[in-house]
């Protein structure tokens, strides 16, 4: 989602090269065309959508079967050959980045929809399909997948099981975790097993599924996934407010929450942000505005139009500057164009955009909002907000030049602020893009030294040899 | 839910006593007064909700904090006791028993709703509420707590996040492992951890929430829960539907999910449950039909009657002898009454009852149904089901007469043909009662031999002097 850049690799160099017989062994399990080693090859999986962050791997190995990764991963463990477990790489955390060297495993070959059930309401797919796959294969069947990253049209529904994605959907639908119901997986010394299934119900054994959901490539490679799908809701409808202050606008969130309104979407714009997207789109929002809030639902028709009309109520009656409700699909989309847009336009400001992550309690996101722009200023950085006001998810986004002197310091020194800044506030360092290497110094101060050893016990119960995307979670 | 008897426990004798230094420790720890060791005292706590199942502990402690449950674990980690965590014991698995003797460690003292937030649309609890005060609370403020175990009225909230408890509305609203937010629990060894926390999105670290939950008391104590609530549905309405047979009432389950509908209610009761339930409270139900189904649904009032309405002529269009819609509240009651005294019925019939509780795929709830009646006959039991038609999980029951010669083992043989039947249709050996130890010795057919190591080393990863409910989940 950032274009990454010519800076050198913010931590540790390339591998030193895997032995030969490792790599021959590798040719022998994949097959010579799936085990990439040259530097050319290996460089679109030296970074992911994570900007500054790089490290080149010394081997990139695709396999097409659980045998394969089984077969590697034993390998791995025995040789003592770090595995980084990849999808798209659309991650923003750089979760998938060979630091320590050794093997990128990719599952994009293994990305076949394996069913969709209607009676079942499920789907199994294997690791490598793409979301939007899965969403548009159940559409077809007048289901619906329900998370939706931001980046679902090229991230993998194993990249989104490991990762715990999110999206716009959260409060309403709740997240990757909330509709996973099986998964097999390969452990690191190379068992496949599998967890859950196809029971809405069953508990028969720790929660395995959950666990490995959001374990970010650390524990397990997830090779097939079972997912709960739900109706299609039959429609859906979008408005807009401006307000004059964020305070406002998250006084309205707030106040359509306590009215019994759990809508699909509630999302936000600081003044920034709305300026920013309007000097990219065009699309006559009100740059005077302190906040844009874009709020949404889904269902039955009548459900949908009362929910719509009580919230832009409920966005009057708190003093919005304006309000308007959609009348089709065409202006819903337009609306939430101004939303869609916000990161690339962002991007346009700066070479560098760092897109970050923070989830504070709903009720003091203005808060976290004015306290960000005063850490802005305090660093002098140029940010902008958007985010998810329905679940307190934010997105600051710093931009800078990063042959600007000290910028990257200075963005650096403000999202050090930033997070300590959402845990003071009850919040946490990462709603929905993971811990990655990115906020993995953030992560004892967010759990504390007696979770962070259970972590690395964990780890250890799954991971002997410490091969799976080491210096990560559980490291 | 069923009566104890007075056969012997199946299981281990009660431990050796516990060295009077321990008992002094305890007393110091607790008061004197909250350590129980005479027969008369600790014999409640010998027995949870399940039949055959009883062991005496060598004493029942009742801590008041937090940190006493710490300094009770670290004793015990010291000293190699086994501990039990327990909430009201109204479990169905044997999860609550201390087999291997030592504590029975009752956290029913620690019972305060400690905030019910309708901005943040959350609820804070300390482990030994029961679920119908935490239900009671948020109602009173507007707002619901979805999960809905038969055993409510007295289960506390920490065993419902313990057993991960199913309940009703299971299809529609999921169970406790969704309503999860944090948790602060305490390891065997003492530390005090705080998992998750009040966010809807929150990524930093493993997902020890979801580990937790469902570990049945063998990874850590619970000592405090933050759940998530929903706005209370404006309405509720319900109806019932008879069929010929349990087959027709199967192809109307698939049918309403199917066209879209996901009920907050769908249950099944089988003939012979029909019979037992009229013969026991006269409700005027149709004896001949070989199925009666119940369908609920609630929300916005224009959607429940559509809803309802639709299943109804959904459960017409296969052929239902019979259906009828509640035209208010009390007539909702009187259909729901037909299942909610189901267990009664069925516990007149016999000194022992033997709850059971298997998933299968949906599509497959028939055939189960009809496997079941087949085993019965040729193991010579009397068995009757019913259940959650929308999540395919089912309760077979068996009830006999412990003086008739051999109509224990009977009713062992059977579900034990049961348990397998349903895993050979791609079910599990429990839907929402969990493990225990009535479940354990089907457990490692369940999950395969390298997904019970990995549970052990997960265990130990938590629980390194292998304390806490030794016997159980992991061992």
């Amino acid at each position: 989602m950032s274009a990454t850049t010519d800076l050198p690799p913010r931590r540790g160099p390339a591998g030193q090269g895997l032995p030969d017989d490792v790599l021959a062994e590798l040719r022998g399990i994949v097959g010579t065309a799936h085990v990439l080693t040259s530097d050319g090859d290996v460089e679109p999986f030296s970074r992911d959508a994570t900007p500054l962050f790089r490290a080149r791997p010394d081997a990139v190995v695709l396999p097409a079967t659980t045998a394969e990764v089984s077969a590697v991963l034993t390998l791995a463990t025995r040789r003592g050959v770090p595995v980084v477990p990849r999808g798209a790489g659309s991650n923003l955390s750089a979760a998938t980045l060979a630091e320590q060297g050794g093997i990128v495993l990719v599952l994009t070959r293994m990305n076949r929809v394996l069913e969709v059930s209607s009676a079942e309401l499920l789907a199994v797919v294997q690791a490598g399909t793409t979301t939007a796959t899965l969403g548009d294969t159940a559409a077809a069947q007048g289901l619906l997948y329900a998370p939706d990253p931001g980046s679902r049209t090229v991230s993998t529904v194993a990249g989104n099981v490991a990762m715990c994605a999110g999206g716009l959907r959260g409060l309403k639908y709740g997240v990757t975790r909330n509709y996973v119901l099986g998964l097999e997986a390969v452990l690191p010394t190379g068992e496949v097993i599998r967890t859950g299934g196809r029971l809405w119900k069953d508990v028969a054994g720790y929660d395995l599924t959950r666990l490995l959901t959001g374990s970010e490539g650390t524990l397990a490679v997830i090779t097939e996934i079972t997912v709960a799908l739900l109706p299609l809701p039959r429609t859906s409808g979008t408005g807009v407010a401006y307000f004059g202050t964020l305070a406002d606008a998250g006084r309205a969130v707030d106040q359509i929450i306590s009215d019994g309104v759990l809508p699909a979407t509630l999302e936000f714009l600081d003044r920034r942000c709305i300026n920013a997207v309007e000097d990219f789109a065009k699309l006559g929002l009100d740059r005077d505005a302190g906040a844009l809030l874009l709020f949404g639902d889904d269902g039955a028709p009548d459900v949908v139009t009362g929910s719509l009309r009580r919230m832009a109520d409920t966005c009057q009656a708190v003093g919005a500057r304006d309000v308007t409700l959609a009348r089709d699909i065409a202006e819903s989309d337009a609306l939430l164009a101004a939303r869609r847009c916000s990161l690339p336009a962002l991007a346009r400001l700066a070479p560098i955009t760092m897109l970050e992550d923070v989830t504070v309690p709903r009720p003091k996101l203005a808060e976290m909002v004015d306290r960000i722009d005063a850490i802005a200023t305090r660093n002098d950085v140029v940010c902008a907000t958007f985010g998810h006001a329905g679940d307190g998810n934010l997105h600051p986004t710093i931009v800078f030049d990063p042959t600007d002197g000290d910028a990257r310091v200075r963005a650096e020194a403000a999202f050090d602020e930033v997070f300590r800044t959402a845990m003071a506030l009850g919040g946490t360092i990462t709603g929905e893009h993971g811990v990655g290497a990115a906020k993995r110094p953030w992560l004892a101060e967010r759990l504390g030294a007696d979770q962070i050893a259970l972590l690395r016990r964990l780890k250890q119960a799954f991971d002997p040899a410490g091969i799976l995307n080491p210096g990560k979670l559980g490291s």
